[in-house]
C-alpha cells in the first residue's frame, strides 16, 4: 500500500515522513484503505521556505489573482462536489443529506466567493487617512499562515477549504495547511482542486500547501519558526493550548477556537409559555451532527419549578427516543464518555444515556445530565467541562439570584442565549440576566438557538478565553475573519507614487476609506 | 518620614504596603523627600474587586459620564500645571521646557479630550448592522484594565493619564494604574486629579485607582487574576515578556511596547545629495529626550564609500560636541553601559563616547558604534540589542544587495525610514528595499526621522514582535487605541428595544455604522 505525497511547493511530492496513518469510517469502525503520511520536519522546513518565497512573490501582485485563485477553486469544488462529499462522508459519517451536499459544501464555496469578493474589493484594509499629519494607515497581509482545521467541518472549516483558509487567502497570504487526520482524503481532494486552480490563477507555488500531519514537537517547532507569522487553530481545548504556548514563547500571533458550551437560559415566563416547544428546539440543536458543532448547546439553565420538570422530562424522553448518532471517531467516544464521567464526579446526575453503544460503530447514548445551581456554584469549573457530542447538561437554579451567580461562574463562550416570554413577563429578570451573559460570549442571542452560525459580516464566532484567545476577533464573516491575518500599516510622509493603491488620493475601486474622520468612497 | 497613599475604591487610603521607595532627582542624584509604598497583594486584591463593582456601574451608565471625566481632568491637569511639570522635571530630570510644560502637557491633554470625543460619539465602537441575517454587531468595553506605564513619559504615557489610560477609560473600562517607580510624585499628582475629576462627572468608586508599586510575583498575581479583564505595558523587554508570559498562560489580553531600535536607511543618492544635513538630522533625533524615546533611531544604515564616511564623521563631531543629557536612573545608566558593551562584544566599534560621565548626575557620554553588514550579518540579533538612551549604531554595508540582507534580518520594530534622493536616483532601490522594512515595521516612514509620534486616527504607534506582541494595533491614536480594549459583541435576534444604542435602528448620535456593506451615518 502506498502512501499519498504531501503537497509542498507546487508539486505532489513523496513526504519525508516518520510515520504513516489510516482513517476509518466511523459508521464501521473498519480502517479505510488510503495510506497518508506523518510528516517529518523536514516537510515542514520546505514547506515553510517555499511559503515564505510565495509570499515575496505574492506581495508583488495585487489581489486580483487571489480573488480569481478563490473563485476557480470553488467552482472547482462543485465539480467534484459528489466524491468530495461521498469522501467526506465515509470518513466523517456525516449524512449526505442534507449536511454535506446541500449545507456544508455551498457553504464552503459561498465563504469563499464571499472572500474573493472581499480581496478584490479591498474595503477589509480598512484605509484611514489624516490629510493634516501625512498619515495613512490600512491592514496588510501579515505573511505565511498556517492553518489547524478542526474534525467537525471537514469542508467548511477545513484546513484548505474553510473559513480559516479562505480568511488568511483573501488578505494576501500562503498557507500552510495542516489536515485533521480523521478526514485526510477529502482533505486530499480539496487540496488537488486547490492547487490546480491556484496553477490557473498564476499564483506562486507554494501559496497553498498541505501536510496531513506531524509529530506534535514538530508542529511546536513550526508555530515558533520565524518563517512561519500566524496560526489559526480550531480544536480541542488541550491541544490548542499547547500549541499557543509555543507560538505565545515567540510572540507569534495565533488564533484559537477552543471549545464552548455556550449557555442557553430559558427564563420562566417562556418556560409557561410554550416548554414543549422548547424542549423540541433545545433537543433538536443539541442531537443535530451528533452534538458535533462548535455551537451545541452543552449547558442549559432553568429556575426550578413544575415548568423546569417537565421540560426536564421532556427532553430526556426525547433524547432517549432519537437514535443515537455517529461520532467522529472512537478518541470521540472516549472524550465524551470521559467528559459526562467529569460532569458525574463533579455532582450532576445522569438522567438519561451516559454510556458507549455496544457495535462496530463510534456511538455514545444521548445523554442528559441535571444538577442543581447550588451544585454547579459548588464545582463550576468541572461542571463547565465541554461534552462534545450528544450530551448536555441541565443545571436547575432555585432563583433568579442563583441563576445570575451561576452566570457568573460562566468561563468564556462562543455564545449564550436568552428565551424569554412574549408578554413582557421576563423582562424584568433579562435586564438583570442579560448583562451578565454578554461578557461572557462573543454572540448573545434571544429565543433563538446558538447552532446555526451564518457567514455575515455581523457575525462574532469568537468570544473570550477559553472559547478563544483573543475576544475582539471573530473566525466566521468576511470580511472580519480577514484581519486576524493582518497586520495595520502606516505610512508617514511617504510619497505619494510610493504608496499602495488603497491610501492613494486617486480611489478608482471606489473603496470605503476613512477621511479626516469621514467614511466615503470619494477620491481625495 | 510617612509614606504616601495610595487609590483604591474611591479613597486614599494607607497602603498595605511590604516596603517603600523613593525617587531620585537624576540630575543630583539624590533622594526625593517623598516616600512611597510597595503594595502588598492586599492591596491589589482590593483594588481589583473594586474595579470590578465599577465596571458593573459603568456598563449602566453609558458613554457621557466617562467623556465628561475625561474633559474634566483635562482642565484639573491644566490648572495644576505648574506643580505638575515642576515635579515631572524634579523626577525625570526632563527640561521643563519645551518638553514637559510645551510639548508633553498639552499632548496629554490633547489626547485626553480627543478620547472624550470619541467616548461621546461611540464611532470606535464600529457598529456592523446585516438587517437580512438579523445580527448586529459592535465592540464593546472588556473589563478592568492594569496600565503599567513606562519611565519616559510620565504624562502623555503615564500610568493613570497617559495614551493606554485615556483609552482604556473611554472604551468603558475602570483602570488600575500601577506607578512607574522613577516618577511616583508625577503620578500622585495626576491620580489626585483624575479622582477628584472622577468624582465631579459621577463615577463609580474605582474607576480610576493608583498602585505605585508591588513584588513582581504580585504583578503577575494579578495579571492572571479572574477580575482583571486586560493589560498594557510599556516598558522593558525583559519585563514585559515575563508579565506576557504570566497572561498567556491564562489567556488574558495584554498589549506590550517592548522596544525598538528604529532603523533609518538613509540610500546612496540622498546621502549625496544633503549628506551633512542629514547627519544633523539624525543626530538631532538620536540625542532630543537623551534617546530614552520609543522611537529613537538605534540603528542607521548606510552604503560604503566616501559619502558614508564624510555622514559617519560629521555624527560623530555631532554627537561629540553635544552636552551629554542626563538619563533617568543610575539603572538606565547601567542598562545603557550594558547595551553599548553587547554591541561591541558583537563585533561593533564605539567612535565615540561609550563610558559613563563622571559626577553625580546620571550621564552616559553620547555615543556612536559602527558594525560593517557582513559583521552585522554574521551577529546580527546581539547588534539589535536595544541601548536605549544617547546612543546609536550605523550598519555600513558593502552594497544594496548587503543592505537588504541587513533589512531581512531585522526583528519587528515601532518604525522604520527610507531617505532616498530628489532627483529619482534611489527610486529602483526603494522598490526593492521598502518591501523588506515594510513587514518589519509599524510605520513606515520617508524622508523623515520617526521620532515623533502624531495622535491621530492614521497613526500607527506599533509594530511586529518583539516591539508590540500584536501587529494590528497601535498604542497612539484615537479612536483605534481604545480597541485593545474592548471585546467584540454580537447580537443575534436580540429584540429591538434590548439593543445596545449604536445598534438601534434609530441613530440620533449620527454614528457611522456599516449597514448591510455601506458606511453611513443614516438610521435604519
Amino acid at each position: 500500500m502506498s502512501t499519498h505525497n504531501v503537497l509542498i511547493a507546487g508539486a505532489w511530492r513523496s513526504s519525508d515522513s516518520v510515520g504513516s496513518f489510516q482513517a476509518q469510517n466511523p459508521a464501521t469502525g473498519e480502517s479505510l484503505a488510503d495510506s497518508y503520511p506523518t510528516s517529518s520536519w523536514a516537510d515542514c522546513d520546505a514547506a515553510l521556505t517555499a511559503a515564505q518565497g510565495a509570499f515575496e512573490s505574492l506581495r508583488q501582485m495585487g489581489p486580483a489573482p487571489l480573488a480569481d485563485f478563490l473563485e476557480a477553486y470553488a467552482e472547482r469544488i462543485e465539480a467534484r462536489a459528489q466524491e468530495i462529499t461521498e469522501l467526506a462522508h465515509l470518513e466523517t459519517a456525516l449524512p449526505l443529506e442534507p449536511r454535506l451536499v446541500t449545507i456544508e459544501l455551498p457553504r464552503t464555496t459561498g465563504q469563499m466567493r464571499l472572500a474573493a469578493e472581499a480581496c478584490r474589493a479591498g474595503n477589509w484594509t480598512r484605509p484611514v487617512i489624516d490629510t493634516v499629519a501625512g498619515l495613512r494607515t490600512q491592514y496588510g497581509p501579515i505573511g505565511p499562515v498556517c492553518v489547524f482545521g478542526p474534525n467537525n467541518f471537514p469542508l467548511a472549516f477545513g484546513s484548505i477549504s474553510g473559513g480559516d483558509f479562505v480568511a488568511a487567502i483573501a488578505a494576501g497570504n500562503p498557507v500552510i495547511a495542516k489536515a485533521h487526520p480523521l478526514h485526510p482524503g477529502t482533505t486530499r481532494l480539496l487540496a488537488e482542486e486547490a492547487q490546480a486552480a491556484a496553477e490557473s490563477a498564476g499564483l506562486p507555488a507554494g501559496t497553498v500547501q498541505l501536510l496531513y500531519n506531524m509529530p506534535f514537537k514538530d508542529g511546536e517547532k513550526l508555530a515558533q519558526d520565524t518563517r512561519l507569522a500566524a496560526i489559526a487553530f480550531t480544536g480541542s481545548r488541550q491541544g490548542g493550548l499547547k500549541l499557543k504556548a509555543a507560538a505565545d514563547a515567540v510572540g507569534k500571533p495565533i488564533f484559537l477556537e477552543l471549545g464552548s458550551i455556550n449557555p442557553v437560559v430559558i427564563l420562566p415566563g417562556a418556560l409557561a409559555e410554550k416548554g414543549e416547544a422548547l424542549a423540541q428546539e433545545f433537543t433538536g440543536s443539541c442531537l443535530m451532527g451528533t452534538g458535533q458543532f462548535c455551537t451545541s448547546p452543552g449547558l442549559l439553565l432553568l429556575q426550578a419549578g413544575a415548568h423546569a420538570d417537565a421540560f426536564v422530562d421532556k427532553t430526556v424522553s426525547g433524547f432517549a427516543a432519537a437514535p443515537n448518532g455517529v461520532l467522529f471517531s472512537e478518541a470521540g467516544c472516549q472524550g465524551l464518555a470521559s467528559a459526562v464521567e467529569r460532569l458525574s464526579s463533579a455532582g450532576a446526575e445522569v438522567l438519561t444515556g451516559g454510556q458507549a453503544q455496544e457495535g462496530e460503530s463510534f456511538r455514545y447514548t444521548n445523554t442528559v445530565l441535571r444538577v442543581s445551581g447550588a451544585e454547579f456554584l459548588k464545582n463550576s469549573l468541572a461542571l463547565q467541562t465541554e461534552a462534545f457530542g450528544n450530551a448536555t447538561l441541565i443545571v436547575v437554579a432555585d432563583s433568579q439570584e442563583e441563576t445570575q451567580q451561576v452566570l457568573n461562574a460562566l468561563e468564556g463562550n462562543l455564545t449564550g442565549s436568552i428565551y424569554s416570554a412574549t408578554d413582557g413577563s421576563d423582562d424584568a429578570a433579562y435586564d438583570v440576566l442579560a448583562p451578565a451573559l454578554r461578557l461572557r460570549v462573543g454572540r448573545l442571542l434571544n429565543d433563538k438557538m446558538p447552532t446555526g452560525v451564518a457567514v455575515s459580516p455581523a457575525m462574532n464566532h469568537g468570544g473570550p478565553f477559553p472559547a478563544t484567545a483573543q475576544a475582539g476577533f471573530s473566525a466566521v464573516g468576511i470580511p472580519g475573519a480577514l484581519l486576524r491575518f493582518a497586520m495595520l500599516q502606516c505610512y508617514d510622509n511617504v510619497r505619494p507614487e510610493r504608496l499602495p493603491a488603497a491610501l492613494r488620493d486617486e480611489n478608482p475601486r471606489e473603496l470605503w476609506r476613512q477621511i479626516d474622520g469621514r467614511w466615503t468612497q470619494d477620491s481625495l
